[in-house]
């Protein structure tokens, strides 16, 4: 595409932040919404969703986990329950205080009712969880509790971004508890690998797992694990987390049971999460100057069909050859599922349609014009190659391969996002590289830095907090499997091993 | 059961709100919150809403429509846009008004950062959607624009009761727009069908289907037609309803559009839902005094298996056949979907068990002992008959047959209720035999009363409120397809139709 105009602008390299924007308003994926923060999901963008929730929840059921749903709304007094938790989301809490309306003087609505004790908007539910499982929890008996919850919840952002941070967003939430702490890290692991997993095989996402430092670690948590992708403007996205809450919340909440040597103890509990944040990465981290790319496994429609028709009296005939072709690809199956396949009969002009599916990412477009229905052949185009880059097939050979082409396709953005993270990672050994490393070369480009850095720490959280102020750089975990013992750039102590630093939405 | 101790006490016939709650309990379906009026959905209890979800969802997207989700919050403003809208819901509002805490001179957290607006957490979301929907429309070509969304919502409810009527609930609202009169209100009845033949095929309850009359409609409804169920308490539920909303909310939120004719018109709009009342209706119509009866089709597991194991040393092989019949059963498809099999191995004693699954309400349980297994044959109840009614099979005989039992329970569910129904629905034409049909015969059991009655209405509605003081009964629907006029009792007035009385949850 290079001396071509792109569909979006600007391009990702002109200024990647308003790319974002654009190409999600191209895609019709999202929008902002009149409510501060709030996002409206559009059915592309929703369909995504739809399709990450129902692999993760076959996922989490094949762990072993259950559904179930508790309430919106935590008593003030619950998110107290643990200090550090309170203290890590009270700055954003949506309040509810009155529970009516009622009429004025001048007739304005104004809210009545005043509760006794105000009621927060879930931020997460550790809390309001902790308190049922303190009811059903009295025996080792009945441990390990293994539940989920698929929520909308509410941290209020100054600073909202569609997608990567919304004031509501949508997410699933597991909370278990544990008989052991074993038991319970090893839960925490467990999450921490199907979310790895899950982004790896669905998203197209090669993700660092590994440890938070104190400092990043989710509020009232023991360890906070987490996934990492690295988007294109090389700045990390926390995709999902896993923590290990050890005892902190049982306590607050009161989760006991009588143990196995009949004492009193209280429960190890883990949680962790992933919401529509992935959405947001997947578009950063595939798309291109034309639009958003969907890795194949989890778009809505896998495949569209262009109807071309040149003159009216062909239509019913080339529509019928669609409606034919989509049943005979939906006869196809990739990994286990049917392919998804949609027409566009919309009365269009040919290259707009064109461009509109290019702009949604859809993974595979298929043209059927009268010339193709003579010939028995169809006319495609991959959305991870350039647009103009089409193919053609005998139709029968297209409908048993279609299934391949979408594995090359997946796997296509997966080796990609993979070579883009590993250019733009270096082993920093040095205060002076690390700092020329994130600094911008170009002051008119403020975003554009390194990429990811692995760099030795001693462990010391005030060379975190000099770094955070110095260059908006954080270390965003300590990478399992790395045990290079060295010395720590900043301070010249020792160091157990390298960790990942990088600026992060 | 005559002579039994039932597993609930109360039974339905002592004390039937009782009995509810006690049945929920016993099936572990759900529990109160410490938030006033939310609920808690147990696994089991959600399991029935993730096949809810699951089924409504494909026939949504059968007849056309897409997901969407819209924001938790409504600007106050946008509520009052419409007047009977705002006027209907301005009780029952939980008020969002400020967006985070601080601790205050005693170290308490109090609300602070005050909103500008106050935010109304969405009873239903026709206004926020209408701006969305404003901003989308432009052309006669924008439509019809056919959306849905799974969501919460929270009414303030001051007596609530599980999944009937809870303070926050989950449901799925439908929301389209449409260019003329006559497509939107074919959606409407169109949605209203597939809520009937939801109800019928998956719910196993027959439902009334008509109109609601003026005071029972949605407030800003043109029209609200509506499904309703009859319980063992003769009580009616309205489980769905279907609105036409003409250009009301059009005008409320301007979703505008460039007509066929070049002019500028409104749109005409339509909303439908149900919700997790569905739940509690199912609950009631079908339960008995041992617990819940699941329509095969929503129970998240059809068939449980209870190994019987004399001596630990059998337990490996016993357990090993288990989990043979659940993979044989698993390959087995009953209405296109393979069966849903469980495998109950606790360690906990065979009748206490059995029990538990007898008050969840699993349709079919197969118990497997060393004779069995000796035998080659299989241990079999049916939850819709009596608890020692057991019936042995050759396992390869069950294995082949178990749809047709899942399909035998499902039909016998529904032919109960219906019979059920129609035994206490009766054509009433005098003033004294309605008043006598709806006055408890026993002062002791005040909810017992004659059912659905079939009466005559001039369409007077001071009559219906007359009646609603004197009885607490009302007019539950108009139903379609009744076109025999007569005279109304109430006042002598001609009258076009019978209409459906009753008292309702």
């Amino acid at each position: 595409m290079a001396n071509d105009k792109t569909a979006i602008q600007p391009t990702r390299n002109d200024d990647f932040p308003e790319w974002y924007q654009q190409v999600i308003a191209a895609a019709d994926l999202a929008e902002n919404s009149d409510v501060r923060g709030c996002m409206i999901i559009k059915p592309w963008g929703y369909g995504l969703w739809e399709q990450i929730q129902k692999n993760l929840d076959r996922m989490f059921k094949e762990t072993g986990h259950e559904n179930a749903y508790f309430p919106l709304f935590i008593p003030l007094s619950y998110l107290q329950k643990e200090a550090e938790h309170v203290a890590g989301f009270a700055k954003e809490c949506a309040v509810v205080t009155h529970h009516r309306l009622e009429a004025d003087a001048n007739g304005n609505l104004v809210p009545k009712g005043e509760l006794t004790e105000p009621l927060i908007v879930r931020p997460t539910s550790e809390t309001i969880i902790g308190a049922s499982f303190a009811r059903w929890v009295q025996s080792y008996r009945d441990l390990p509790l293994l539940l989920n919850q698929w929520a909308n919840v509410v941290r209020w952002e100054m600073r909202p971004r569609l997608f990567l941070r919304t004031a509501e967003f949508l997410w699933q939430e597991g909370h278990t508890a544990h008989e052991t702490e074993t038991e319970a890290v090893a839960e925490t692991e467990r999450m921490l690998k199907v979310y790895e997993t899950f982004a790896k095989d669905y998203l197209a996402l090669p993700v660092l797992v590994g440890e938070k430092s104190e400092s990043e670690r989710f509020p009232g948590a023991v360890r906070t694990l987490c996934i990492e992708a690295m988007v294109q403007d090389r700045k990390a996205v926390q995709a999902g987390t896993s923590h290990y809450l050890g005892q902190n919340f049982a306590k607050a909440s009161e989760i006991k049971f009588v143990g196995r040597d009949n004492t009193q103890q209280y429960a190890y509990t883990t949680s962790w999460g992933v919401s529509t944040r992935l959405i947001g990465t997947l578009i950063m981290a595939h798309g291109d100057d034309n639009g958003v790319i969907l890795p194949p496994r989890v778009a809505s429609s896998q495949i569209v069909i262009l109807p071309v028709i040149p003159k009216p009296e062909q239509r019913d005939e080339i529509l019928a050859s669609c409606e034919q072709l989509a049943a005979e690809l939906r006869q196809q199956t990739w990994q286990g599922e049917p392919l998804r396949v949609k027409i566009d009969s919309r009365d269009k002009a040919g290259g707009s349609k064109t461009w509109d599916w290019i702009k949604k990412g859809v993974p595979l477009r298929v043209e059927i014009g009268p010339r193709d229905l003579a010939a028995g052949t169809v006319f495609t185009a991959r959305r991870d190659k350039d647009a103009k880059d089409k193919q053609s097939f005998k139709r029968e050979d297209f409908v048993v391969g279609a299934a391949k082409i979408l594995e090359e396709i997946q796997q296509g953005l997966y080796d990609r996002a993979l070579a883009f993270r590993e250019a733009n990672t270096r082993k920093i050994d040095t205060k002076e590289e690390f700092y020329a490393y994130f600094t911008p070369k170009n002051a008119n480009k403020p975003e554009i830095h390194g990429g990811f850095a692995l760099t030795h720490w001693c462990g010391d959280e005030t060379v975190e907090e000099q770094i955070k102020n110095d260059l908006k750089v954080t270390i965003r975990c300590i990478p399992f499997g790395d045990t290079e013992a060295g010395t720590c750039p900043f301070t010249g102590k020792p160091s157990k091993q390298r960790v990942v630093f990088a600026k992060s939405y």
